[in-house]
């Protein structure tokens, strides 16, 4: 079978032809229906997650994948061959107080296919260690759950930690209307009565904002962000920041935007560090919470929020032998919605 | 000015002459827009509430009154003549653990207007006894403010409760779909994913859950409520049950069709008492909760909600002298929406 | 190797000489160092359980286990020989939501051991189909670790549920002061700073509750438990209800003695059902939540809490041939603390 | 009646003579039993919260405070002469969200006693301006009881914020052992079963952090925090971190200290900022929450822990003519336990 792989750290992904390995026991061979190209692999590519991720090179990468059941181990309950899933990519070790925990994403030693020593979905099949890394998606196309398993996931698991706080007379700033911002605004309208504040760097993004259902749009190229945020909320203030981007700046604005109790998850890796000014977090009580992917059972509510149809899942759509053109677009800031690869 | 009084349990309200009481301190007299008529308002006109609150009779019936501020005490803050003001209605005591805990509505000394010693709003004004009991709604119509302090408020914590378990994977089984029922049905779609089963009683109850957002609805005069859950929800069954009536028949099919972990909410006060299953209910660890009205906070929320314009309001309207008429109506099961008296 | 079995229902445990199967893939062969013989087996004896669980007979019983490591399949990571583990009762299918929420024991197919098809801990050895059903418990032994999978683990879910609602004033009324009641006292005590009234039925019990740290102690044969509730806490009443018989009785005065906002936990399981008066619970915004066994994370504190020397276990301790004398004596109610079956 | 009022930013405070206002409608006037010191009053008089709450000068400094009620207004309501009362210092408008909501102290405009125009505790008697500010404290010694208003209300309320995270194989880490951390340390064991790591700078704190219950305790003049902690902890890590003191020392250990899913508790105001790593946070969802102050329910439950004796208050105590001497003390850090002004 045909696969991207890296052979070595900043160097292009080579498309080279492997063994399919056959599943034993509890693991399945899935048929990539498609597999998502995420910012998250491109940092992998460049080596930055090294020590946070035992590698083996070569690897097929790609931790956003769904497809279709091609053979099943001999243990393997409840699939058949043909059925359709998305593979949850948070693979854990399955006993430690935060897999136990129903976090496995969180796992004290991840085994993150794509992105570890397990290879992931750039492939026309993928193996999957075990039928509890796989959500059932029956009906669904691959195309649009293959996103979901991430740039869909992490938003949600994002929202969901902070729903409890959002009113009708309550405010969400957004920041970066990406893969992922687009879905994070369609959760915070989906899941709660908040109004939404997106803030974006040009008019094509400030598009797809009005689209996704953000109540109003920030141009922070062409407005002061701080002032215009003042016209919006008035003495209010913002009740929770949502840092899809988590650069000194968005993080900056975001903590001086915040109203008392007012809260800041951060999910985007794009800045080193930030300052948090202690007086005036302790005198507002501010709470900074970080978020990170989502798990098993959240992916199942996201795949079923999005065969509720209520759900936009753009993506743009490339051949697998298409994956270095694929990567540079993302990289140049070009793609709409989602990437993916088709094999 | 003109009320509505009652003079003696299960006899008519008298329309009376009295005279309007001067606002002092932190007291204000609102000019009513409108109250709402409540089936609470029915139980204590028969004297079913006197164990509860301590009763001075005659008294102005009315707890959901909207209106306009006509004079304000020397320590009223923040509030002009004209302003338009909702009458936030569970009155407490300000330094009980409940009220001080923000729920003055559980106060351990309740002082409801228009259920306790204190004059409610079927009048031509009220008097407030600290404009702290007032939320503003700048720009609103009291006709439709009024329902909102009781109607609106109740359901509005009953789902709150709850929201944190629903996702868009799970049900919610509404049981009335009368005063209260239209507004938890849209609260349901509005704050959270989940799918809506409402059970009605006749046709024109299916169109207005339907109308309220209603994603399925169940004919109990023309279907068995077990199957045709059974056909909905398959396996899974249900989420969360809100019991808007809360008789006996509607509590034990909420019990019997909840699933693992299920929660069912009182909120109804129809019948007595209900029998829950023990064995069933360790096994499958479900809770029961009961909800009660609303506080101040919650008030300004639903407020800030109608005024998104995503909220549907149905009232029907009766001058202060037909209050006989609205009642009779309410009794008979006549009314669409909720029934406002309009000075 | 030796084990005992049941082969009908309401019939004795019978001595059986059965081949040790040799563990697979994940399995792992424990040597039982003590089995604890608990209220539900008797149940599980009568047939009471055979509608919850899918049962095959002959079975060994015991869901509560303690031992050492004996021999592990190849699968099999982190255990050798000679280690000391305590074995999680609740298995599930490891895939359904509430398994991959972490609560195992809540699996819609659950495969208790000793309870159903699975043969359990009264015997010499015992196979686990997993390792992840393992907890390590270095250093301890396994006569005080085997009560702790149950009768020590359930009340520690159960006080975990409430101990957000325990403060420095709050009262909590505990019925039951056998196997799990014992535990109850002791947690919170050790988690909350709440007083605890003991509801007991003898001296013995009376001296026993005093032991684990009840602040009160009400004989109900010699008092009326009303009153002494009324003298114990005046106006406050009781925050919080522990249940741990779950008569008609109990729960009939455990509601009739709740404070504003009071929770009733549902945890014994000797009655059929109970009437839960409708006006009172809402007015009053009275909980009443179930809670089951415990997770595999709540084994591992409770074993931690058992480490820090802070728990007391009391056990009455049989050999395996004396496991009908164990079962007697549990009926009589003759047993104090937990009875054991020691190989 | 005397009073130590501050009449120029940076000067010392001055012994006045002032009259007493007479007390009217909700308004009482205390005989002053005890009035803590505390740091905040330093920052203060140095003119540091000017920006933060409106001030007027000359003002009565203090705001923990407990006495005697000598006098009240016509409208209150459950206090006669000479009840012992504490004096609840977060006053707030009353009617803002956050007061509403039952958190007073987070006012959006603050009327904070002895720190902004409303004169303090250090003084012989004190007007309240509502008996809703005052928690009864019957047969309790006021000068144990003001401490507790800040001191002893602060950690109390930050231990509560955590708890829920606190099991019996979880480590908290304390950092800072003097008014506030001394609570911090019991509240810990009163209300958990967490090991508390605690980190002091002399030996005369480290007993006192023995005698509060600390389990470990890390001398970081003489150890290396960083490999003492490793010692402790193992690869557990730990999971909250309680900042007493915020310096960007402290932070940067805490920080460097957490678990997976671990939660940093800002406290201390010491520093002006810190550096939150953004790859580390989200990697590991760690959390920073801040606490400020406590409310008055919260007040009342402390109190209620004193009451139980299990709560130990260490006090310095100084004549309110000594005012001086206890500032200076406090500076140089000679103060054990809290310093206390008798009238």
């Amino acid at each position: 079978m045909k696969t991207a792989r890296l052979h070595k750290y900043n160097e292009s992904l080579q498309l080279d032809e492997v063994d399919l390995p056959k599943p034993k026991g509890e693991g399945v061979t899935i048929r990539v229906g498609a597999a998502g190209v995420c910012h998250s692999d491109i940092h992998f590519m460049h080596g930055e997650w090294k020590d946070t991720l035992r590698v083996k090179l070569p690897i097929t990468v790609g931790h956003e994948t769904a497809g279709y059941v091609e053979e099943v181990g001999d243990s393997v309950q409840g699939l058949a061959k043909g059925d359709v899933v998305a593979v949850f990519g948070g693979w854990g070790c399955g006993i430690c107080e935060f897999c136990k925990g129903g976090d496995e994403q969180l796992c004290i030693s991840p085994k993150w296919p794509g992105l570890s020593e397990y290879d992931g979905g750039y492939a026309e099949y993928m193996h999957v260690p075990t039928y509890r890394f796989l959500v059932k998606a029956k009906g669904l196309d691959p195309k649009h759950v293959a996103p979901l398993t991430d740039a869909g996931l992490t938003p949600y698991r994002a929202v969901k930690k902070v729903r409890h706080l959002l009113n009708p007379n309550s405010f969400t700033l957004v920041f970066g209307v990406g893969g992922l911002g687009c879905y994070a605004i369609q959760y915070l309208k989906l899941l709660s009565p908040t109004s939404v504040i997106s803030v974006v760097r040009n008019e094509a993004k400030a598009r797809l904002a009005k689209e996704m259902g953000s109540d109003y749009i920030i141009n922070s190229r062409e407005e002061d962000v701080k002032s215009s945020l003042k016209k919006i909320t008035g003495d209010h203030r913002v009740d929770v920041v949502l840092d899809m981007v988590s650069s000194k700046e968005t993080l900056d604005t975001g903590i001086a935007s915040l109203r008392k109790k007012g809260t800041l998850v951060l999910v985007g890796l794009m800045g080193n560090s930030f300052d948090l000014p202690i007086f005036r977090s302790v005198v507002n009580e501010y709470s900074v919470i970080a978020s990170l992917w989502g798990n098993y059972n959240e992916l199942g509510e996201v795949i079923g929020l999005y065969r509720t149809g209520r759900l936009k899942t753009p993506v743009s759509q490339f051949k697998l032998s298409e994956v270095g053109k694929a990567i540079e677009n993302l990289e140049a800031g070009k793609i709409q919605g989602r990437a993916i690869l088709v094999p």
